[in-house]
């Protein structure tokens, strides 16, 4: 059952790797980098988050660098926007929120999960979901020398919380962890994806 | 003994964390930032410093992670800010800077002292405490997609270097760690107020 | 032999550290830093590389932090610029981008060789070369609020990589660990030296 749970869990975090790769190399269209250039904010964007979590909690070498499965994925969603480019622009610009808020589901999810399992409080693990999820974007941004957009715009990271939040509370009354996951994530995508359609936003800060 | 001073040192650390939390928040002021985003820039400001530091010297999971007392002070300060802002607005803006000075200064100490049991040389104590000192307003400043203002105004890192290094000075010379301790603080508190009070800066670079 | 090795490492590794510590120190020019700031890039440019690599692969504390020769290093070639910046202005520019590239390609096979020897597979181990040498330039570029160099002009994360993937295959077919470094660093610095000098570049990321 656990062995299960391990494998569903590394099968979340590497489709979140996934889908944060393509978003991190779109990313670089119109910044003037080169294929490389995009090719290594495809990397932060996807892994960015994981290894800020990892190094964070203590869990070293990360798993994103102990793993090679998660380059491999990061580098496959790379490629495939620099490869498949003209069929990715043509794409629905929804999906590509779509993706984006898939990502930070997974992450935030799988995130505070693994802090859990290094025994940080319920608080911290929350935390360390939206670090995961929202990481990896926020060095995109600095890459790209702008205020990073999940600071300013739109409900992200507390979508991120939420989501977070709510795996660890299920967890907490007695849920399995994948309902708990299952859960989370759910929410985190509805949050994220309710907010883009009706505009939803924060209160700017005064 | 050792013991008083355990918690004299998690008093100042504490302390710190609040007024740079504090300090954090109020420069989401005019960035617009969102409520959320500016309560990331508090804990970024208020445990950036920290953090590194600890990653750097190996102490991981970093103290701020690993005790919950950090992140419930920065989230404080940060709170702080953002429900009494008409409040904040109207304090004199020399306060701010003083709070600044204050959070540098018991970083700066605590951020070498940490660094001494670790057993690095003093030489890497002092520079512990300039990260530890320097370090939130840095990421701050990173986010804010702006030269952080510690490497271009005023006497800053200077400060922190001057207040750890009389710190470890004085422990070499068999200063007690509190006497040590003070006379770091104040002294690089006093280095900083005054280097605003009259303007003093570094020479500019060639 | 396995001693001589790592004392010709470590050498390679600190003529590394100087030489990017001098082209730090520069990039603080037109940028309105004051000498500590100046410093603050050296070090960031000199040893953030080596850093992020250390902390990656879970190799903590960093060996610039454990190793008190990586501080006094990157320190004199910091003040080697700023105490003989008349001198240093004067000198053709080419030598800032040959020192660079040096740099680059010491870092990128130290990086990898670092990576090997801590067990990560080859893939990975290529992937730190390129972080240990674009890591302190794009560190510097941060502080700086501009987009990395490294991500948008000319052959340069290329170089590393092509460089630190010679010296894995290299070790692979058997070759001795001193011989494969020097293949790796003078692939390295005869790509990037030949992709400036004939102004070849990646093709923009569409």
């Amino acid at each position: 059952m656990e062995r299960r749970f391990d494998r569903l869990l590394l099968g979340l975090d590497l489709a979140g790797t996934f889908v944060f790769a393509i978003v991190g190399a779109s990313a670089a269209h119109g910044a003037g980098l080169d294929l490389l250039g995009a090719m290594v904010l495809a990397f932060s964007t996807a892994l960015g988050g994981g290894i800020v979590r990892d190094l964070l909690i203590g869990a070293t070498p990360p798993g994103a660098i102990r793993d090679w499965r998660y380059a491999t994925v990061a580098f496959a969603g790379g490629a495939a926007v620099l490869f498949f480019h003209e069929w990715v622009v043509r794409l629905p610009p929804g999906l590509l929120v779509a993706l984006d808020a898939a990502g930070l589901s997974l992450f935030a999810v799988a995130g505070a999960q693994k802090a859990l399992e290094s025994k940080l409080p319920a608080f911290l693990a929350v935390l360390m979901g939206a670090v995961t999820g929202a990481g990896g974007g926020t060095i995109r941004d600095l890459f790209l020398a702008r205020v990073p957009l999940v600071l300013r715009a739109d409900i992200y990271v507390l979508a991120a919380i939420a989501g977070a939040a709510a795996m660890v509370i299920a967890r907490r009354l007695g849920a399995s962890p994948t309902v708990a996951a299952i859960l989370g994530a759910v929410l985190c995508f509805a949050a994220r994806m309710t907010a883009v359609a009706l505009h939803l936003h924060l209160p700017i800060a005064p």
